[in-house]
């Protein structure tokens, strides 16, 4: 690993996402700032990001320039960017991590392609059989993680068993809790609820109480109550819940502009609820909630949201630097191991109860 | 049928849902008042009745009482309600549909009860192989349908054309369009994206362009954007599509609660805005876009939202009206057979082809 002593290497596809390149630097130059142990591998076109980095000389010193021109572009089809994509800022800063010249690598680029590139290059992590997708959503209560977002369409019990386990890591490392409570995402709160795959998934949790702290079921309308701090789900149910909850936002959002706009009163209380209304919008918007992890890979790889500006990606980037100081491949491993001695012990018991 | 001339006879559960008996009575003489061609048979405990329809001397003619001291709880299985609850005033009034006595039955009841129930008695509609929970959600261009919203965890493409077909004939006799946009809910837009299930149905549609105005797949977020009428989904990705953006609404309301009260300026904001936000809150509240049908049953059965008041109940029934003076049945069977041709002609084509 390229994590020497207290300074943090960060791969950054500085071409991904849509108001890249100039987000991601000024992204780095914000995390920079706040930590200066951040050293960063830049990979992309230097004829855009040598007069970026001129805004930025405390960034300058910071970083290392890989010029590419090559990038993948949002509508290139995965298989199509892991065979053709070979010299991309992607494929590139990805490569950085295998290599052991950095710790983690960033991107806010296409993340289809983003996922097969760093499956192909970073392998799957020992003990996982796929890799997921995790974010924090906001709730009531603060932040809970949701996985998969939409790596894996259809998954059976054994892969939502394995993102639990990673969850409670993600819900320990960047959330910052100590016993995170995990929930499988389910229509239906009551035991015989759902599909085959949930309730094989519920009775394995149920056998590792030493390992994880499985609460049962879930309802979608539960999460943002923070009733749950880990959310567990296939790709297909987590990444309608994420698209729906962005869709109401975005609807509630524009139905309120309309509201304030409709009368000189109403524009009138609209300036006075401005200032609450703005820090209301910055807590539900899953935008700000940002660095998602490609989590269950060999390295460690995060997904900023496409539309990322600098403060987005800055977040980002935080999120990355946890993940490497907190020695995410490692705890997983260990909580895996523990998971299959819980699972031991529960079989044992109940061969000795015949 | 009972539906004999002008007249509509409903079947309403009376003791279902959180607010009956006063939520239904009230409902009812609402709808009766807009729309005087309805009768109504009255399944509930005459106690409890008798008193609230003094309150409403015009409703009391335009209604038949059945007494009955039985209910189903929220908390009953399906499955003991289906045993057990063989008196109860939503098995009764279900029974009203079957024995020809009413056009279509209303409740606001346990829903898994209510489809067991009605599944058992009214049986499938022929060319149906599964009923589905459909209704509708608040877009930005007015309304779409969705469904399933939770009656099949798990359906295969046969099912979701069903839904699709199903589906468009609500959206002509509910929303009153006249070409409903078809789309498959996934977890993204381009062809190769989801499962196995969405893929060959999706296949199956675009071989029907003469049945069915199919325009492909849609992801979460757009639901609300108004870009398709119908929504296509199996139980589990429906549900919990509903469920999440129910929960984000309940969210961004405490915190717009919040934010109003929290210093005196913004409290008078939230004065200056509270009709138009009133309106809003009108328009995107599923609960108001109440009226659930449990569609492709052998008679015509409306789920009301279980928390619903007078007025929300009022919308349901008027969905159990439209439902019948339409003929539902009979347009969900030509569409099917029209489907067939369409398929058969496709299937003709291609061996010419070859």
């Amino acid at each position: 690993m390229a994590n020497k002593g207290s300074f943090i290497t960060l791969a950054l596809d500085v071409m991904g996402g849509d108001k890249a390149p100039r987000s991601v630097i000024e992204g780095a130059h914000l995390a920079f700032e706040l930590n200066p142990s951040l050293h960063f591998l830049l990979f992309g076109d230097q004829d855009q990001i040598n007069p970026l980095l001129e805004e930025f000389p405390s960034l300058r010193k910071a970083t290392t320039l890989v010029h590419t021109k090559d990038l993948i572009r949002n509508e290139d089809k995965p298989s199509v960017a892991l065979r053709q994509g070979r010299k991309s800022s992607m494929r590139l800063a990805i490569n950085a991590v295998e290599e052991g010249k950095a710790d983690a690598v960033v991107s806010a680029g296409n993340t289809g392609a983003y996922m097969a590139i760093s499956k192909f290059v970073l392998k799957t992590m020992a003990g996982i059989s796929r890799p997921a997708i995790a974010a924090s959503f906001p709730t009531n209560k603060g932040s809970c993680v949701v996985l998969d977002l939409g790596a894996n369409v259809s998954c059976d019990s054994d892969n939502l068993v394995e993102f639990a386990v990673m969850g409670d890591i993600y819900a320990r490392d960047v959330l910052g809790l100590s016993n995170p409570k995990v929930a499988l995402l389910n229509v239906g709160e009551e035991e015989m609820k759902g599909n085959a795959e949930v309730q094989n998934a519920a009775a394995i949790l149920k056998k590792a109480p030493n390992t994880l702290n499985f609460q049962g079921f879930i309802e979608a309308d539960r999460i943002m109550k923070g009733e749950a701090d880990v959310v567990v789900t296939d790709g297909f149910s987590g990444n309608i819940a994420l698209k729906a909850s962005e869709g109401v936002i975005d609807f509630i959002t524009h139905l309120l502009k309309e509201a304030i706009k409709s009368s000189w009163l109403s524009k009138l209380g609209g300036l006075l609820i401005a200032r609450p209304l703005k820090r209301m919008k910055d807590k539900i918007n899953p935008k700000h909630h940002n660095g998602a992890i490609l989590i269950g890979l060999g390295g460690i790889a995060i997904k900023s949201h496409g539309g990322a500006d600098g403060i987005a990606y800055a977040s980002a980037i935080k999120v990355a630097a946890q993940m490497v100081s907190h020695g995410l491949q490692k705890q997983i491993e260990e909580k895996l191991s523990q998971l299959s001695l819980d699972l031991e012990r529960d079989h044992d018991d109940s061969a000795t109860n015949l």
